[in-house]
């Protein structure tokens, strides 16, 4: 499970989310601000006290990879899944050492790796500051408003930044019914320690993706460092060699990217009737190409493999989604839901007045919508590595001409320096890999749009979407980091006349592309805010802050209990042990994926083969909480989230614990795995906090 | 699995079967006088010989406990289901013997134990009657034919009972388009050679019972003597160790128990609406009545074990059926297969002239059936043995008082001998159980009928149903086995007159419930099997046998290839391990239902656990293909049927092999267990045709 392509959906789902009615069951990803106290002493006599709730926030990390992780030693030692590191073991690997294959482990710190551009994030201190952006945009309507509010958060930002010296971003929760300043300690020299191999990680492939029971190592092991030395870390979590018991309660402390428990009904059904299958129909043409260009050879399929396994990652959770929206159930109670709070509403006579025209408001703003939603989406370049550095910097030179508050929000003061670390990365490019998708994705639009498309012209001036790719492929410089580094430095003429074929590219396109997104943002995207956020206001009014704000990609807190489920009228284990992965892996002969590296065969005899492996949970996750630590009421790890099975996927929309889970390597299986399978003891005693010998 | 309770579905499944549109993938129960030898010569390129039928044939067994089975030895070795033999387990049994709960193994011939009830058919031979029948009944009205019918059939079983000495029966096919004079080898001394644990042949209970994937060594060694030695028998099946690999051909020789594929729409309907919800109800509380008895302790426990086992099997089963029949997609396919019919005999004048009228006379027959089933079916006692023995007596004293062709079928000359072996078993018979189960029976028609009732006022005669169970229980002489042969020896004058309060119930209840079965047979049955019977000819007139009968629990060929399937969006294996069956059971911290005998986890080091434990194919089979041998093209053992998976719940109405499958054990992890589990060497060795040191 992963968060989903995010530049696929940015030009979808461009609602954010707003407040529901009142959870149930153990629902609920938490801010830590309003941890669920009430629900941990009734249903499970618990009380976490602000040192628990503050030392659990403080050892828990979010990396800007698109994952959550935790500090597992004092040594700045930080456990993350091995889905959410892959990007950078792909971008440490050459043809020679492709750590996906081999995996990874330095036995000394002397051996681990420098990760090209992986940013780890803490999250030091949360400051309610609703009251300052609620005053800074009284009175003045609502286009005003956004512009000041706008303002007034990248002014917030760079205070911060300037008086801390940490990052800080302002949060929108519970869709501007609250805004909280976050501020981030940032580690940006990250380094790999352990790694399995992807075929004991992700054991089972993309068959086995959101699937349970299962029996993946999907763990790895990196170091944050500061100054060239492993960081001092006081906060991390210690390590519970048993493992939870079943029934028992835990926690899990991370970022889940986003959900839509809370849009209006109407927005679920533009998402079942237009989104979801447009985002489909790409991804599947994706995939097909990605599947011809990986069948070129054993070169090409590695280094397509990072992008299919995303790819197909997103198949099969919104197809999830578009199965729970499909279900008659599901939409008759998000429907009831919706018609409650209009009934609470118009029962009060100030609610009403403020709040109740929203909703019919929306009918009419959706009725377009699919039409000018599908031309932007297709007015753009996707997937290309190149073209996106192109973009950064064609727009780094007319951002960096605004004043602050005016830019868009990674060109901001208090952005920069990710965003240079991102842009600037020497991670390996592939020429032939970035023509073939540049060419895709032309083709995509060509035929979506139309040969007299404005965008479609401006891209290919008449030629081949072929010929055009190759051009701006082969006589780009950007592959080259200096290069780069260089043109942000002389600034915004330099970029506008590089004559560099690729940066001219993007310098066409992006005006109109902008110009869409633009058009898509003034016509539809802030009238259905506005009304979305009267819904919000409304939402909070009658319910407050007894529900959890949708997910944001900042960090959560949810809780669960540890239990199995019935399923085609059988029962499903709460855990798996070492005995299922080598079933099921003899069970298919051994074919991929269900084949085992080498080592783990080897190692066979030498396991406890009923040791626990993986096991499943109630807590409410979604992507962007892989990795995240399972912690039990000590604060002691016993798992780590890589996956949800497949009937979590409703929850994007929904919660149930009839038979959603998460999906979690087991703490006892990790270690087993590390001591008997990957000889790694010295890391394994790190995490059991024994004497270094 | 298992045939369903007949005991239950004998009131409300009153209409035999017909034949309907062509066949596809791998469907088909054929009768071996009309084997598929197009299909797999199409399909697998495989012509199978005479011999090859004949020989696997005459290898075969039907266990009139209600399953299949097969001779594996030169001496009579046959191999069927733990589950099908369990009867005679739990019969075998005492308080201080439970072989249900500690398997059993006979080292040597002479440890063999004799079951007391257990008839064993051989299907020796095919004739086709069909033209005698239908010239004895030319010519005459519908009430008229039945009733000659009737005596023409009796009449060809007594002939060729007597010239053959074989036990015969005349099988109706294509609900009369064909009859087939079957002439079976009888043998009725059968011994118990090998059992495991119930534990391990029934690994995971009621949830894991048509699951798959799953770990069960459902298998049971019986030994078939003559003359007080072992039979020696020419035809049996060598054993294959390899067992199948994935994709191969393989076939399933057994005996299954009825489909109702052939159905006109109008009866799934009427199963649907009506009788399944019925019988789901009345297996409902009858199993909520069976944990009671089994909560008063461990003896009450073993006593029920067997019968609640088949209560929870038909559960699932009729639960899944419905699943089918409330599935849109499948009965618009049946409806679409009869519209298909229907119009092509309306294109033949002929055709439409004598069948054509059947469909719209369905519609106003099963009107008013349901108010008639249930009455009937709640005029009836159920479930106790004492009263089921008592009513075979009772009418014993009546129907032998009628000339042979017009008696019930079981008491017809031909089956008198099979009728006595099972009356007359010495099989234990508890009288708690008896009490508990007459009374919870009486309860429930009181509460169905009410008070005034004719069966419940002649049943109670105004006591309580617990008074009445209790005197017929206490003071009946029926568990003597003598005193039952001395009845029937003493013959009918000597019945009326016994004073024995089971049976005096039996002579009072006995005609109630046979009127209301006759009302049932003459309003509606016959009314339903006239309209069914002219659909089957039109059926049989269009298609004629390019499509195999209904299932009829006599001697069937199917044929399939052994593979997984996909669902929930990942892929179900071929095949288990015995890694998988110690997963399963740790997984669920050894909890009962997933609790392993000793024996089992002691000897787990000893074994390897790679090798393959169950398997699933495609070959068509329904309850009471338990214990049907699956073979290879070299007619070699590879597997033995033990179960269908959820999805093949379906194939009772519609076969697909999209998920639907047959469950299997390995012959392979069949060898494992008993060399290395069981050190039952001896048996291996015969089983696998090596000299005996």
């Amino acid at each position: 499970m992963r968060t989903r392509l995010l530049f696929l959906i940015a030009a979808l789902a461009i609602v954010s989310y707003v407040s529901t009615s009142v959870s149930s069951a153990d629902e609920g990803m938490w801010t830590f601000d309003n941890p669920p106290l009430k629900q941990l002493k009734e249903k499970y006599n618990f009380e976490p006290t602000k040192e628990w709730l503050d030392h659990v926030r403080l050892s828990s990390v979010r990396l800007n990879d698109g994952g959550s992780g935790s500090f597992v030693s004092s040594d700045g030692l930080i456990m993350t899944n091995h889905h959410v590191a892959s990007g950078q073991l792909a971008k440490l690997s050459t043809p020679e050492r492709d750590l996906l294959k081999t995996g990874f482990y330095a036995k000394t710190q002397q051996e681990e790796l420098r990760c090209p551009d992986l940013e780890v994030n803490v999250l030091v201190s949360l400051e309610n500051v609703t009251e300052r952006i609620q005053n800074a945009t009284k009175g003045v309507d609502e286009k005003k408003a956004e512009e000041l509010r706008s303002a007034e958060i990248a002014k917030i930002e760079k205070e911060s930044t300037e008086q801390t010296g940490l990052r800080s971003n302002v949060i929108t929760l519970y869709q501007g019914g609250e805004y909280w300043l976050y501020r981030f300690k940032k580690y940006t020299d990250i380094r790999l320690v352990f790694a399995p191999e992807q075929d004991i990680a992700f054991f089972g492939g993309d068959p086995d993706n959101f699937t349970y029971p299962r029996f993946n190592l999907d763990v790895t092991f990196l170091r944050a460092y500061e100054d060239g030395k492993p960081a001092k870390t006081e906060h991390y979590f210690r390590w519970s060699c048993n493992g939870p018991s079943e029934g028992e309660l835990v926690f899990v402390s991370g970022n889940p990217g986003s959900t839509d428990r809370l849009q209006p009904f109407a927005q679920l059904v533009f998402e079942k009737e237009f989104s979801n299958p447009l985002s489909l129909q790409v991804l599947r043409r994706l995939r097909e190409k990605l599947m011809e260009f990986s069948n070129r050879g054993a070169e090409q399929k590695r280094i397509a493999k990072d992008l299919l396994f995303s790819v197909e990652n997103s198949l099969k959770a919104i197809n999830g989604h578009q199965e729970g929206l499909s279900d008659p159930k599901v939409m008759a109670k998000k429907k009831a839901d919706e018609d409650e709070l209009r009934k609470k509403v118009s029962e009060r006579a100030d609610l009403q007045k403020l709040y109740g025209d929203a909703w019919s408001s929306l009918d009419v703003i959706y009725q377009k919508l699919p039409e000018v939603s599908k031309r932007a989406a297709y007015s753009r370049i996707r997937f290309s590595r190149l073209f996106s550095i192109a973009t950064d910097i064609a727009r780094y030179a007319t951002e960096l001409k605004k004043p602050n508050t005016e830019r868009l929000p990674q060109y901001r003061d208090s952005n920069l320096e990710s965003f240079k670390f991102r842009l600037l990365s020497p991670a390996p490019i592939y020429k032939d890999f970035e023509e073939f998708l540049l060419t895709h994705s032309l083709e995509e639009s060509l035929e979506a749009l139309g040969k007299d498309d404005e965008f479609v012209q401006t891209a290919l001036g008449g030629r081949k979407p072929s010929e055009v790719a190759r051009e701006a492929v082969a006589n780009t410089k950007l592959m080259d980091v200096d290069y780069r580094k260089k043109l942000l430095e002389e600034g915004a003429e330099a970029i506008q006349k590089s004559g560099d074929p690729m940066i001219e590219l993007a310098l066409r396109l992006d005006p109109i592309s902008r110009k869409l997104q633009n058009l898509l943002k003034d016509e539809y995207e802030s009238k259905i805010t506005a009304a979305t956020e009267k819904i919000a206001k409304a939402r909070f009014a009658v319910y407050g802050k007894s529900i959890p704000p949708d997910a944001t990609f900042s960090l959560r807190l949810s809780y669960g209990t540890v239990k199995g489920y019935e399923i085609g009228s059988t029962y499903v284990p709460y855990k798996t042990t070492f005995y299922g992965l080598y079933d099921r892996a003899a069970s298919f002969d051994n074919k991929p994926p269900y084949n085992l590296p080498e080592r783990v065969i080897a190692r066979k005899t030498a396991l406890d083969l009923s040791t626990p492996f993986n096991f499943v949970c109630t807590a409410d996750i979604i992507g962007g909480n892989s990795g995240s630590p399972v912690i039990n009421k000590n604060a002691e790890i016993v798992g780590l989230i890589f996956d949800g099975n497949i009937q979590s996927l409703l929850w994007n929309y929904l919660y149930s614990d009839e038979k959603g889970r998460a999906v979690a390597v087991h703490s006892a299986g990790i270690i087993e795995a590390l001591r008997k399978i990957y000889d790694a003891d010295a890391l394994a005693d790190e995490l059991q906090g024994r004497q270094k010998e």
